[in-house]
Order: structure tokens, then sequence, then C-alpha cells
């Protein structure tokens, strides 16, 4: 409805209003079309994955010499991310269809009946940065949930991104799904993304994922709603009575298991009763990995001639490291992790090992974030790990969805409402 | 967790600092203890109505001569009115409290338990213009549903927003519920709501209630995320086989019982079979009210020799005219009905007379909008009517929440994981 207010380049224009056009059909698909499409889908990737590879190696050596292990890893598909990507698809086909899922049915007293049925979002915008892998997870949830779905990836994966988008639209179009519900936008103007988030008359949703920057950017600029997918800065809290082979084993998980990640342990918390015990015996359990420790002054105290152990600077508590980097303080009590963790967490995911189930009450209560946790590992924070089958991302945002974003995330109910001519006295 | 990017005044900083501390009380504060001070609450605003008319007959008596009657009405309280927020502010008491509500509780293979438990959204912030009544409605549901808040009303309603805000203070005051779990900004300078739009570090929502401009500038402004309560540009559509009598109650009902609400009816579109049997019936339905038609040419080859009927130019069909004006076409079925709202309408609040179920279904089904009607009044779109409770508006957007926002909206799920030492491999 409301007019545009930045041009795009015609030629784009007119693409994504045809994408808008689809989404009329793609609202009301049937769930057998949308499973036979997936399942499809799957085979094609399956076929193709020779092409997909070949594409990611010259993505690959195009990269600058001085790009990160990270990011070189997140941008990396191997025959087992390939083979995830296929499993993906083929477990979406085999959830349930979110779409007219009837969330609330009740008769009012004048005789008019309600209903709240979910509905689609309409039409997504993902922009996401390296993971060629998230474009078809991306694709799947959205278009099983009946939307339809703009991608726009970065520069660095261009090769390996065309050759997934030239399988998708051969997939779908063999399912006469065509135009394709779905846009993979290749030029990689950035000025194009600006004018992209001025177009709430077209965009309902903008889902970043990458960095910082990207997320600050796009909260900045757009004028529709955003899913954020924010930092995770999760805390372990061990408590007094904690089962310290427990606590051992959720702290190296959390830690050490895919540091990379964003449900990845980023700050341990130790009772002061333990700490003495806990510490060192944390130290030789991660030796393994050559953590580098920043610490406070009491940890310090217990663990100053270990190696790689320094006091922590102010800003480390507020660091998201994706990294085999640990923070670690030595707090009074679940009061003292509580307000650690109330200023310098990021709402994602929180645990706390005990044994007292007093104290996890307090602590499942008290902290506000998107999953908390009581002796369990932060890294189930996600959507294969939760049963919902994948995701788009894990929301620290408190609008609309906290946590992994699934199918259901991807729809909104609306208001059916049916009478006998009632009207308002 | 991110730095202020603008700075507020320091006496402000601290007032938000302070409801930001707040937030971790109110979060968890007992239904029984809300409850409580609603009624208190309500008690308070009927010993104190005298003066808080007064307060509104000072600033009615402050208006420009030139101010509409639309914006009059909508600033001006009456006895009734305040009746109707004491009721208002007594429903939400009674209403179910949804935090800690559990939305699903189920066991994964793993063992871990998995529930997800809703929650407060945290820091809302509302900003209105005129109607003061939004104050206590905002609040309460905002409170029960164990959030804080932040009202900035317009500078028109100033004397009765700071009757009501004291009436507040002291009545929570008496709860023990200081400081309180609300804060009236009564500094009516433009620049700190600018400043407060990027305060994503301490407000969670933002809610604007008002004209076009004041959301689009939130829209455009805002760093968190917004719940839009838009323009509601809602159609009636009457099927070759409605019955007359009903569509035109139905009609006259969403377009004249209270024309300057956004669930009012702007368009009405004929079924080209039935229109000159209909129009000149609701013609003379609604000539009591003198309303203004603006119809197409085939409309208009029917009512030209009636009063007040004149060609519609293109923009009209946009127009939300929150008054006694109505535009009117032919149109040659349901598929041409779909296609004009799907290019006209707002997703607020559709509607379809007829007879005939298989034509209804389509249109439930087709019409992409938050409440879509069969053979009922559009009014009905509204937190009271459907059993809500109170509203705190009527979003048109589709993320969190489409149609009225009540209590239950103003929460959101976050996950709780209870396991017994589980990690993933």
């Amino acid at each position: 409805m409301s007019p545009p207010s930045k041009a795009l380049p015609p030629h784009l224009e007119t693409r994504l209003r045809g994408l808008k056009q689809v989404e009329r059909e793609q609202r009301r698909r049937a769930s057998a079309v949308k499973n036979r499409a997936l399942l499809q889908l799957a085979e094609a990737v399956q076929q193709a994955s020779e092409q997909i590879l070949a594409a990611n190696r010259e993505d690959i050596a195009s990269l600058k010499a001085e790009t990160t292990a990270a990011f070189r890893d997140r941008l990396t598909l191997s025959p087992e991310r390939i083979a995830g990507m296929i499993t993906s698809l083929n477990q979406v086909a085999a959830l349930p269809d979110p779409v007219g899922e009837i969330v609330e049915d009740r008769i009012l007293k004048n005789g008019l009946r309600l209903q709240r049925v979910r509905a689609p979002l309409g039409m997504l915008f993902m922009i996401f940065e390296a993971r060629p892998n998230v474009i078809l997870e991306a694709f799947s949830l959205a278009f099983k949930a009946g939307n339809v779905i703009l991608l726009r990836g970065s520069s660095e994966s261009l090769a390996t991104s065309h050759e997934i988008y030239k399988v998708m639209d051969a997939a779908l179009g063999q399912q006469a799904l065509s135009p394709s519900p779905f846009f993979g936008l290749e030029d990689y103007d950035r000025k194009l993304v600006d004018a992209l988030l001025h177009r709430s008359d077209l965009i309902d949703v903008v889902i970043p994922r990458g960095g910082d920057k990207l997320i600050q950017m796009v909260q900045k600029t757009a004028t529709m709603p955003v899913i954020k997918n924010d930092r995770g800065l999760c805390h372990a809290y061990i408590d007094a009575t904690a089962n310290l082979d427990m606590a051992l084993k959720i702290v190296v998980n959390g830690k050490t298991q895919r540091p990379g990640v964003c449900n990845a342990l980023e700050t341990v918390l130790v009772h002061a009763a333990i700490a003495e015990q806990f510490l060192p015996r944390l130290f030789a359990a991660t030796d393994a990995f050559s953590l580098q420790w920043h610490v406070d002054a009491a940890s310090h105290a217990i663990l100053k001639d270990f190696a790689r152990v320094d006091l922590a600077k102010p800003e480390h508590w507020d660091c998201e490291y994706l990294d085999l980097i640990l923070n670690c303080a030595v707090v009074s009590g679940i009061d003292q992790a509580l307000a650690h963790i109330d200023r310098h967490g990021s709402r994602h995911s929180e645990v706390i090992v005990t044994a007292n189930a007093a104290s996890a009450q307090l602590f499942l209560d008290e902290v506000d974030a998107a999953a908390v946790y009581w002796n369990a590992s932060t890294r189930f924070t996600d959507g294969f790990a939760l049963g919902l089958g994948a995701e788009l991302g894990i929301s620290t945002q408190k609008l609309h969805v906290r946590g992994p974003v699934g199918l259901q995330e991807l729809t909104c109910p609306r208001w059916i409402i049916q009478g006998t001519g009632q009207i308002r006295d």
C-alpha cells in the first residue's frame, strides 16, 4: 500500500512484483505439492552435488589470503555438508504443514464463530553471509510454511549460490512451480539491499543472518519487521551443589564442540565454594583444545600457574568470541551469577548446573533468555536439536519468536469470523 | 547490550534505567498482586473522575479553532468514557494471567524436557495521539502481562494525561508498587522521541497509535521491533446471492456506527447482478447520515439521480476516510472483488456477504487480512468485541500478531529446558 520509497532497477522491480504475484498461489499451495517439490529438490541436490562442490572450490580459491579460518570454514561445503542439506530437505518435507492449523476456535454469545488460523507471513527476505548451506534450509522452511523468499548472499559465495539457485529453479520447474517461489539475488551491489530494506510494500519480514555489522545495518535501515538472529553470549553457572563431572561435560561441550556458533559458551561462572576444586579440573579437561582463558582475580589466584590464563579486561565479559577462548569468574552465589548474566548476557541461552532444585527454579524463572537450561548443554538451542526439523536462525529479540525460528514461526495466525448477520451495537 | 546511540537528558536516562530495574520485579509479579492493583486503580479513577474531566476540559479549551471535529472527539472524555475506562480496568483484572502459561511441554528421546512458557516482552514504549483513554488501557494490559511501559502522549492532551498519571502513581504507590512499573513522559520535545526510538538497549517493543505520519516516522526510526497499528481500509463485498437485508445492516453498521475507527468500512463492492436492486436501497438506508458517495461509472449510472454521489477519482480507492464518506464499485463477481481488495486493502478487516458457502470459503481463504468475515460486521475487529478483554490496538503487520493486540500478544514464549547432564554429540 505505501508507495515505493527508493527505486530499484526496472528488471528487479518486475522480478519482485512477479514474486509477489506468486505469493498468492504459494499461500494456498497444498501440502502434498509442497512436500513432493521438497523431495524432488533433495534428489536434484544429490545429483548436482559434484557441480555444487566444484563451484564451492572456486569460491574458496578466490578468498583473500587474510580470510579468517572461521569464515573459510563457514563458506566451505563438503560431501557431508551436502548430505546434511539433503537430510534437512527430506526432514522439512516430513514435518506437519503449519498453514491452516486452527489455533483457536470458539463461539461468542452473539453466535459469531471465531477461528484463528495459521497463515504464511508472505514475502521473506533473507540476507546471509558465507554459509551457502542456509540457502536450502531457508528456502525449504519458507516454502513449506507457504511463503515466498528473496535470498541475498555475500559475494564470497557467489559461485556456490549460483549453482544452488540453478538446481532449485530446475527442480521446482519440473514440479510446475514456475515462476519459482523464490528469487536468488545475484547482483551484489549493496545499494540494492538498502533499497530493498525500504520496500515494506513488497517484503513482509527481513531475516539477516551474519555478523554484528549486518544485523545493525538491517535494524537501522529496514522499514519492515525484522527477525533478528543476533549474537549469543552464553553463560554456564556452576552452583555449589553441582555434580562436577556433569558440570565439566556441559562446559567442555558448550565451549569446544563447535566454538564458532551462537549457542556455544563464552563465560563460565563458578560458585566460590567449589572453584578451587572445579577450575583446575576444567583446565585439565580442556587442555587438549588449547583454550585461551580470560579470568577474574579470584579465578586467577587459582589458575595462575597454568598456561594461557590471563586477567580479563572489562570488555572481555561482553565478547562473543566464537573461538576457543573462555571467560571465567568466581561468584559468591546465584544472585551474583544472575546479576552478571543480566548485565552481560545476550538473551540467547544460559545454563545452571546444580543439584539444588530451588536454585534451579530460581535460575529458570529469573534469567531472561530465549532458552534457559538446567543441567544440559546450551548447544541444544537449535531447530534440529529441539525437534523443529530445521531452523532459519535463533531469535534473540522478544517479539514473535524467541529461540529457533522453525516452520511455525514463519506463519502467524489470522482471524476467520463467521456470522449470520451480526452487527455491532 | 548495544551501547546507547543517542543521548537522553541525564534525569530521563536515570528514570528509564530505574524502570528497566523495575522490569525484573514486574516480570515475576504474582497475578493476585497485579489484579489487586488494577482493581485499586479502577477505584482511584472513579474517585478522581471529576479532576480528570476538569483537566480534560482544560485541554479541550486550549485546542486551536481549526482542530477537526474527529480529533476533538478523540480527545474528549465524558463520564461515560471514564466509566468505560473503569470497566476496562476491572475486566483486565478478571482476565487470566498469560505469564507462565505453558504452551508446549514435551520430552525428547534423549530425556531433555522442553517447555515453552509465556514471558513478558519487557519494556514497552507506547506513543499515542489524542485519546487519553488509551493510557489506562495500555497500562493495564502491559502491567497484567508482566511488562513495564513508557507512555508518551501528544501535547494536546497534556493536562488530562498529567492527571491520569498522577492517579496511577498514587494508586500503585498504595499497593507498594513504587517505583511505578510505568513512566508517563511529560516532556513533549520531539527530539526525545527520536532518541528513545534508538534505545533498543532499554526498550523491547514500540507501539505507535495514531495517524499515518506517526506510524511512518516510528517505522523509519525505531531500531527495536514495532507493533504497528496501521490504517484500516476495509471492504464489504456483497455477492449475487447475498441476503440484501443482511447486507444493508452490515454495510450501514460498518460505515455509520463509528466512522472514525479503523474497522469501519470505506468501500462497498457490489455484484453486478444485484447492484440495481441493492444500491438505491443502500442509499435510502444511509440517507439520514448524509453520506458522501464516491462511485465507479457503473454505480454512477444507477445512483446518478441521488444527491451527494460523484464519480470516484483513482486515489479515492486508497483513502481511509474515517468519516461519513463511502466508496462504491460494481464488480463482475468474486474474482474482481478479490483483486480489488488485494490491490487496495490494508490487510485489516474484510467481509463477504453471501448465501453461497463456496464463495464464502474462497473469500475466507484468499483474502490476506488480519480478520476476514462472512456475514458479519467488520466493526467486531476489536479486543472487547472478540472477547480479549481490552486491546492495545489492531496490528496490520504480519509478524507476532495480526488483529487486536491483547494480553497474550504482550508476551512471547521462551524455552525452559531441563536435563540430567545431556550434551550435544
